[in-house]
Parts: C-alpha cells; structure tokens; sequence
C-alpha cells in the first residue's frame, strides 16, 4: 500500500541567501564562503548562494560579489543568486553566477506590500532579466511565495497559484518553487494544491519550497512526494526563521529533509553528518539555536552515552 | 487523488503524565490539576492523568492519588493512569481512575535495560493487572514502546511489533498505542510498520504515539491516517523532551497535531487557542520553553502586529 514515491529527489540548498537573508546577525564573507564550501562537500549540488538586491533593501546580502568571487567551485554544483531587476542581473552576470531566480506572489495583498506593486507588474518587471539571461544561455528559476496563506489575505486559491505558476513557466522559468512563505500550509492545503496544479502543469517543473512555521513543512512534503514531487528547497540547520513570527521556524531544515528521505529510501546525494557540521559552523555566528530537530537530537546524542 | 483520512480523529492527551514525567522541574499539585482541567476544557476527551508507579522510579508522579482526588472531572472525559503493577492497580482502583494502561516493548534490550526482564516476562507479570481490571470492568490500554527502533537495538522489525502487538490485543488490551519512543521512525517505517500489521489487526485497535525527535512525527501521522489510525497521542505543548537526548523534543505536540487536522477537515472536538493557553501556563512552571512549532507561532503572532 506504501505510495509511489520517487526513488530521487534533488534537494536546493537555500540556506545561505534565504536563510542568512533573515538572520539578525551580519555574517562575515569568510564564514560564509566557508558555509558554501561545507555544504557543496556535503553532496548538495544546487545552492543558493547570494542575491544581488539592493544592499539597503537586505543588507545580508550586500557582500554577494565578494562571495561568488570568494567560493572554490566544485565541478558539478549549481551555485545560483537572486535578481530582483536588470541591475542585479548584470551584477550577477558579472559574478559568474551558474544560475537565477526570479520571484513573484500568489497573493496581490503580499506583492503589494512586499513590492509595493501588482503581481502582473512584478512578472512585467522580470522581462529585461529573462531577456540578458536567455542572451547568456543562463537558466532562470522562479519562485512563487504565499502558495498556501498570505499574512495579509488568509488563505490563497490553489487556482491564482496555478495562474501564476503558469505564467513564470510560460516566461521562460524551467521550474517554480512554491513557496508556503508563513508556513500556515497543512496536508490538507498540500493535497488541493497540487490536485489543481497538475491539472495542467508537469510535476518535473515544480519544486517544493516549504516553511516549518507550524512544524508542518515534512507532512506537507511527504504528500509532495506523493504526488511526484521531487526538488525539495530547504536550509541547513533551519536558517532564517521566520520574518512574520519573531521566534518561529523558517524554512524546512536541509537535515530534517534528508533525515526523512535516508528513512525513506529516497536517494539524496547529501551526506548527513557533513550537513549537520556545516550548520553547526554557521550558528556559531549566531545568537540563536538551530531549530532543525534533527540536528537538535545529533547534537544531544553526540554529546551523550547510552 | 487526496486519500480517504478519518473524518474523526480522537486524541489521546498525555501531558500530565508522559508528558510532566519526563520534566526536570517537580510539577506542584494545584498546577497539575489547573492543567488537567485546562485540558479538558479545551475538549480533549481522553486525558492521561497520571502514573501509579513507585516514587522511587518516577518522582514527578508520586501525587497521583492526590491528582485524582484534585480534579474535578467534566462528563465524557476519560481520566486514565498507567498501572505497572497490582500494587499500582489497586491505588488507581481506589483513586476513581476510569481507565488503565499497561506497557511492553518491541525491543527484547530495550526490555531488559528498562525493566530487567523480557518482553514475555513483562507482559506475565500484568496478568494480575488485566485481571483486576476485568473483575472492576474498567477498560486496559496497552502501550508498546520502540516500535520503529530501539536506542540498543537500532531498527526493530515491524513483525516483532506485530507479535506484541496481538499478545496485548490477546491478553484484553481495547487498543495497542504503537510507540515511537526515541523518534527515529520516518514516513518508510510507517509503511513498513502498518503494512505489517494491517495483515492481521484491525485498525481500530491501534494508536499512534509518535515522538519528534528528528522532526518525524507528523510527517509519520500523516502515513498512519492514510492507514485509516484515528486515535493519536500528543503532549500539549510537546512536553516531556527525549529522555534520550537531552534537549531535543519528545512527545509529538498536542498543538501540532490538532493544527494539522484542521487544516486537513478532520474533526477532533479540540479548540486549539485553548490547548495553547494551558501549555503556556504549565510552561510557566519549566525552565524550558516548549518545543511545539504551533505553540511558538502562535504566541509569537500574538505578541506582533501586520
């Protein structure tokens, strides 16, 4: 009776731009080319290493060039950046960057007060970018936030997520993260969202992108899986925390995924330990536990007998 | 494509007493009984209230008597205790418990190290149990421990589990609660586990009491509602941590649990603010803060604005 579940799933390392984005701590370039290089030795071959926003909008990430100038690459990893308009683009260019996102909303609520314009606008905005990147040869991500709540509106249609999911692949997008940006998403929500997404849209674009605000993140992606689901963005340790709950959790932890996936026969690439140990590193910088409880249980048992 | 889930689901609320035993603080009466009621009154039906075990062995349940006699019970509540021995099942007899618990492992080392002898020897010494509480007409729930491993033995095969399982259901036990009690299970052995033992037990006759130590456990309830579980076992606030890794979480928390049913349209008679508001008060008591994901959210959204 066990389900179809994919016998691989590709996992996105996005603790070092989504998560350090919102840390209270600045992190030095050191610890995070260090950071980079640890978790690209841990097997993860897609990482999301910087963005090239303005450094007053996110000050985290100011020092993006210094950093893909600054990593050792290792042949075979995707080390990829944020470009929010052309002037990032040309930055991220400039870089040497593997590859891009874009992002939009699902919600009108969030993308106006988050980009203070509309979602078509904000697609609109994109165009220059996927332009200089098709002109590169570069592949371009999008990421799509508020797929199963908003702060602002409450629950979000699994339809206007299809809507936009469309129009970022239609864009030229090779794959959209469905972001559960506030972590409010249940089975639930994760069943009608994928039971109208595949109406239309090949399951081989779409990544999951979910949030452990309310410890939901892992039941989501297993029904994610079900589905065939099978690129997974998370962050190590659980970097980030939640922008909208001072406190709360962010994005899934990179261990409690591939925790899960180890247990479940589902062949990852990442090695475990070296995961754990790149967290470890990182939250030296940072007044704050981890909040994956996987690396919460290593820890205590690598520090007890029984 | 969604599975058929329960449309009901019953929780087993096991703060008071699987949940306050694994604390460090001693947990004063008056604040017992203050949380039991909180409990009830959030519409938790079944609650275990406490443990009639020696105080040597577990002091943090040496006033259970006294819990009993505290409490005022709401009609339709089941207030139950675990009974290791006759001695323990005449004190819960005189104390007015509606129902009782008796407990085995899956694991023969996991037996032998935490109550000195096999599983067949600990399930022989209940017999005296099982056999007051036949003559007293009370109802016996029968817990089993390590069922998807053991911190000695590692994996424990689903058909040991399947073994004891049915020596419980054998010897009068109503309902087999499956422990996962260091937390290690993953969607897989849930698989694994009810695929094995769906062979030859019904459903109903099975609960699942899963621990969140790697962040598993309502990933794994997920897979058991699949299986048709509808009785699950959650510690409000996710009291209790792992007694086998300092620090890191144990019992699933009961806010979590219930946040994930609603959003799924399972109904379990439980208000989730009102869950909330009697951990936060027994929390107040522990030098911890609680590990349930919903409780932080929770509390942090209500000490913001947006």
């Amino acid at each position: 009776m066990t389900p179809n579940y994919p016998t691989q799933v590709s996992i996105l390392e996005v603790g070092p731009r989504d998560g350090l984005q919102n840390e209270a701590q600045t992190i030095p370039l050191q610890a995070k080319t260090d950071f980079i290089h640890a978790l690209a030795k841990a097997g993860l071959t897609r990482i999301e290493a910087g963005s090239f926003v303005s450094p007053k909008w996110v000050p985290q990430m100011a020092d993006s060039a210094e950093v893909f100038k600054g990593i050792s690459r290792l042949p075979g990893v995707t080390y990829s950046a944020l470009t929010p308009n052309d002037k990032g683009m040309q930055a991220a260019l400039e870089s040497g960057v593997d590859e891009v996102a874009i992002f939009a909303a699902a919600s009108e609520a969030f993308s106006m007060r988050n980009i203070n314009c509309s979602i078509a606008e904000s697609l609109k905005r994109f165009e220059t970018v996927m332009q200089m990147a098709n002109d590169n040869g570069m592949k371009v991500r999008g990421y799509l936030s508020c797929v199963m709540g908003c702060p602002y509106e409450g629950e979000i249609l699994p339809d206007k997520v299809a809507e936009v999911t469309k129009t970022l692949l239609d864009m030229g997008c090779y794959e959209v993260s469905l972001g559960d940006t506030i972590g409010v998403g249940t089975p639930g929500h994760t069943h009608r969202l994928f039971d109208t997404l595949l109406e239309d849209i090949d399951v081989s674009k779409l990544a999951a992108h979910f949030h452990d605000t309310y410890g939901q993140a892992l039941a989501n992606l297993v029904v994610a899986l079900q589905y065939g689901v099978n690129t997974i963005d998370s962050a190590a340790g659980g970097l980030g925390g939640c922008p909208y709950a001072a406190g709360a959790s962010g994005n899934v932890a990179t261990e409690d995924v591939v925790y899960m996936l180890n247990g479940m026969g589902i062949e990852t690439g990442v090695n475990l330990n070296a995961v754990l140990a790149a967290s470890n590193a990182m939250f030296g910088h940072l007044e704050r536990q981890a909040t994956s409880r996987t690396y919460t249980a290593m820890l205590a048992k690598c520090n007890r007998s029984y």
